[in-house]
């Protein structure tokens, strides 16, 4: 569970709504065709920009901010070590028994040793897992990526609702009391789109990117205890090395 | 048949309608010189900044964005992996009689398998697929950079447009009542230009990215093929690494 | 103490209270609603952004442009010259005796020369190192994005405390004396939301990535120390390397 | 002859011409003061951008967007194979005799086969080349940036201009009927930094980019031909590389 | 001494005083708090940004636009190509007696000549030399820093100014005839910006740069002169060499 998401995201609507409400007619700012246009019209323009999956992947992954299920990392890297204590006391083969575990903890992982105990070249292991991570790298790019256009087009929206408010309000001059509501009007979709992007959009883009980063480090931890296993290195070597990929402070040793 | 562009276009298309027509007065937003300059600016400035053979390339590239024409991943891996079989049991002299399929699919693929049959050097067909995948790569660039480079200079032209019309009207500010529509009439070309920038030419640009992208991963595989052939690896480990390169999960294997 | 980021600091802000005590009025200056909008929301909305742990952290590294307590340069030349010097009279084992001095200037000192003592091979020591560095970075560049989201976010919740504020006053047009005021209450959120930007995070993130910087070249010379001692090059050399990595003239030699 | 250079910026200024007329007035568009701080101002601080000679040089490249003077490549793969093909034959320094047809058509060419004929190591050959590839891209990439300084530099004016027109205009608002006008040759100076900037400079900027990146692939071609006939490698081996390296397609073969 | 900074600052400052002058009431624009805010701020939000050295560095480096003080391309080639001829007939040592000329022309050529002739293993040569090119390289790119800096904090603080003077403007209504003036006043400070940013800090920022770049370029041919007199190869080459590296055409050869 990812507590800043939330907070974040609670106490910056709030705050608005309670700037709002001092102003007083709070009711003005509700306003279902300004929303329409917005919302609307930025989530379509993004549609168009990503191929259907990829774009409603995209959007789902918002989720992911609010609830990354990211694995631990010093239980991880305890796991690790354990894996390769064991490969190296009782061989490569001794982790045949364990292949659905690591398939449960991550497909990736499964993939990775699947390959070391079918006694694939190093070489062999390291330009598939590669392949891989490229893939997936560009998939969790491709997520933020959904959420970074909707913040570009979000207040691009915004922009055209208010111009063809402005345009309307301009071409009907004849009663000047009519002037000032209009243009609160036409102001309100700029008002949704730069919420939308600010509140909604940058931070999840920053979020799903923040989460991408620390999901390319736990494949690298995968591979990385894949090579120190065929290479028969010492586990306490590749317990440094792992915590010093993920920066944690080990405890003992 | 790509659908998330159809159904984006259309949907943010008739959403401005819509938004139009709550308004009152659509009539208002058709203006026949404010198109010109804005649409006809941009299209002739665009065309200032790239080769004309280029340039109409890239604008007829639009019409992937609708109908990419991308081989299926699976059945693309499917394909590839029984040339490496048959070639590992037959011999790569046996893919000679289908090298007219290997050209009909892809010209890239055909000259791959051309070199690899004629018997050149894999470091020599290496280099010369890379200089063919550079330049494949540099051209679907420059199609995503015609609508990127439109992507800008519509809403140049629409506030250029929006200046010659405010001059104008504040040059002949004596009718005070032909104020307001004047700047209305002055603002249509900005709107036509955010229009124009955030529904065709940014989603437009960022879809031919992502099949560009795609695109080099065929290219990738074809090379990846002829790579794993020539070594005569195992067409099975061809198999995973295909799937990892293309992020599809295989069911059996 | 870095007195560039207090002198720049200060100024900053008096000149901007002179600015506003020269046009008398000041006390317009201060709205708590308007303060609470742009402080409050971009601190949420940034919030949002980051996981908590890296955004406390990011936030309490302003601390850092006022003290950056980064160690002297030539000091850090000596210092480490001397240990070269001493492993290369004395053994490297010799410097066993100072591995909590190497811990207590920094941690990274110590675990390179920890495992420089435990005769780990040098190929893994520096495979940990950069392991560790890439880490370390990593986390300075997120202290740095964190003030780099700030100084996007508060701008933006200026710009959207300002359209709530114009469009309340356009939906209130009946006292034409209360149009001024009004609007110079809307445009106080916009001029919170510059001045944070300007003053605060823009120097901030600037700063923080110099200090990051030189952060990073202070472990590259541990790197290299430890790298001489291993190949038990001339400590003349190492001093040469260290004050070019420096950029610092020395004085003998 | 580029046609799309001319046709394009020929096309835009008609555009704009016709908008203006269309709208009447256009005597009140010529305004000789707006014309020089916006034009003399974006001039004379690009000068300052760069060295004398570069900037001279970088205005004068202009003309290649209109002449780019670029060889045919399918005619340059033709030539080069030719050469490939007489150096197997006759051996390398039977193209002594051409040389001066190299060096008409090239200097780059000349400059490689003159050191190919002297017999020099080919890993002193490609250093030499890329060291002069070097110094090529970065010269033409200069020239690209002088336009496209001035793209940002004729709008940054035209705005200056404005800001000046206002605040003249704002101080002397006695004439009620004086405030149109005013604003409207105010408003004079931004369209046009807008014009020059959209119309003139960024397809400037653009095309120069292009041909400087063609210009690349051609002296990557000449480079390729040397080494292919210091290697002695089948000339239609090299005739593949390059068509892949131009991206045409080869008829015959 | 760089005639285009002269010229082209001199003739931006008289191109902006001319249109002021042609426009009338010249004194309105001199107005010492809008200078205050806008200068004073940019200087004092700069120096919040880098450490007091680096700031004062970078501001001093302005003086280099004027009068960069770079060697004479043909003369350094001719200078160098003399260098290795000595080495090559007289041996590295009689190198000896110039060492003094070596440090007077550039710190650094004396430093690479010095381990040169004290026969440092050329590896470990190329290593120190890379190390203090890297920090000459960041030293010259912050002096451009500075400059960046101040180019977006000037035109920030003159929007500062600008709200400031709105607001105090909006609060005071009362007197009609005081609103035009007062908006002259407040835009004041956003053409202060804008000026300084274009005429000053942009050109300053690219010719810094720019004489970086060369700089660099000039450190690359002392090390490559290194490099050839160790390998003992031709002086000829190197002459070659060394004016494609600087693309200068060599007359006599």
């Amino acid at each position: 569970m990812d507590i800043a998401t939330l907070i974040g995201l609670v106490a910056a609507f709030l705050l608005i709504a309670i700037t709002i409400f001092i102003g007083g007619s709070a009711g003005a700012f509700i306003n279902i065709p300004s929303l329409l246009i917005t919302v609307g019209g930025g989530f379509s323009a993004a549609m168009a920009g990503f191929p259907m999956a990829e774009y409603i992947g995209g959007l789902k992954a918002f989720l992911k901010t609010i609830n990354p299920g990211m694995p631990d990392p010093l239980e991880t890297i305890d796991f690790l070590v354990d894996i390769a204590k064991r490969a190296r006391k009782e061989g490569i083969l001794s982790l045949e028994s364990s292949i659905d575990d690591f398939y449960a903890r991550d497909p990736f992982l499964g993939n990775v040793m699947r390959m070391l105990i079918d006694g694939l070249d190093i070489s062999e292991i390291e330009s598939n897992a590669e392949a891989a991570m490229a893939q997936i790298e560009q998939k969790l790019s491709t997520e933020a990526a959904v959420w970074e256009t909707l913040g570009d087009l979000f207040p691009a929206f915004g922009m055209i609702g208010t111009l063809i408010g402005l345009i309307q309000m301009l071409q009907n001059l004849s009663d000047p009391s009519a002037l000032g509501p209009g243009m609160a009007v036409a102001m309100i979709t700029t008002l949704y789109g730069a919420i939308l992007a600010n509140v909604l959009c940058i931070p999840t883009t920053k979020k799903l990117k923040y989460y991408k980063d620390l999901t390319m480090t736990f494949k690298e931890a995968y591979l990385m205890t894949a090579q120190a296993i065929e290479k028969g290195s010492n586990p306490n070597i590749l317990k440094q090395k792992l915590s010093g990929l993920f920066g944690v402070e080990l405890k003992e040793e």
